[in-house]
């Protein structure tokens, strides 16, 4: 059994704790946990916008904190984002997200991310098997 | 994009709210979506106590809110839960949770649950080859 403690991440075990512009990621699981996801909770600083595309992943995005909005860009669409609502990229979206308030998102990756991922120009991570190369 | 909110499924897709002895989960994520992972937001009443067991799944649990503890049924090992505080049940591991208060957990699954399992006495679910049986 794992067990971790957001909290003492954040003050001690700051290899865990992966920032890019304007969001912060808390890696509680990785994919050398064996579990076959990952799961992060994230913060996006209050009016930042970001473009993804997880291209290799799917990515479900539950919301526990603060405002905002999703566009799927292949479709124009826009949903709000508050506590409670949950996105799920099952097409592997390509989709702009804004944060009006500071967003705090409990995020699962499949596959699960090494950890050694940085998003690349198009908003994707790369495949593990691109990692391992 | 599946975009799905917790408030309004409590409030009418009830067939994505299951509840057994001194629990409620609210299915935001099953199989049938396809991300290979399932993702549930789980409630456990306060003063309740739960073995499970899953022998068949991987488990990650983040505590939203509530306190209480787990213990390795394995080792005898206690830890508190309370918010931030993550389990995942790497080895599938036997184990007791108890809510001194109510306890809100988002928890994630692999393989995915369907929604038709149901617990055994054992405290696990079945395999997704033995619900196809």
């Amino acid at each position: 059994m794992i067990v971790r403690d957001f909290n003492k991440i954040v003050e001690s075990e700051r290899d865990r704790v992966v920032s890019d512009a304007n969001w912060t990621s808390v890696r509680m699981l990785l994919a050398g946990d064996g579990m076959g996801f990952s799961f992060h909770i994230t913060f996006l600083d209050a009016g930042s916008e970001h473009v993804f595309e997880y291209k290799n992943h799917f990515e479900s995005v539950y919301c526990m904190q603060g405002s905002g909005s999703i566009t799927d860009l292949a479709t124009g669409e826009t949903h709000e984002i508050k506590p409670g609502v949950m996105y799920a990229l099952d097409k592997h979206d390509r989709h702009r997200l804004k944060a009006d308030e500071e967003l705090v998102m409990a995020c699962c990756f499949n596959p699960p991310v090494s950890g050694n991922e940085v998003h690349r120009e198009d908003g994707s991570y790369a495949a593990p098997e691109e990692l391992e190369a």
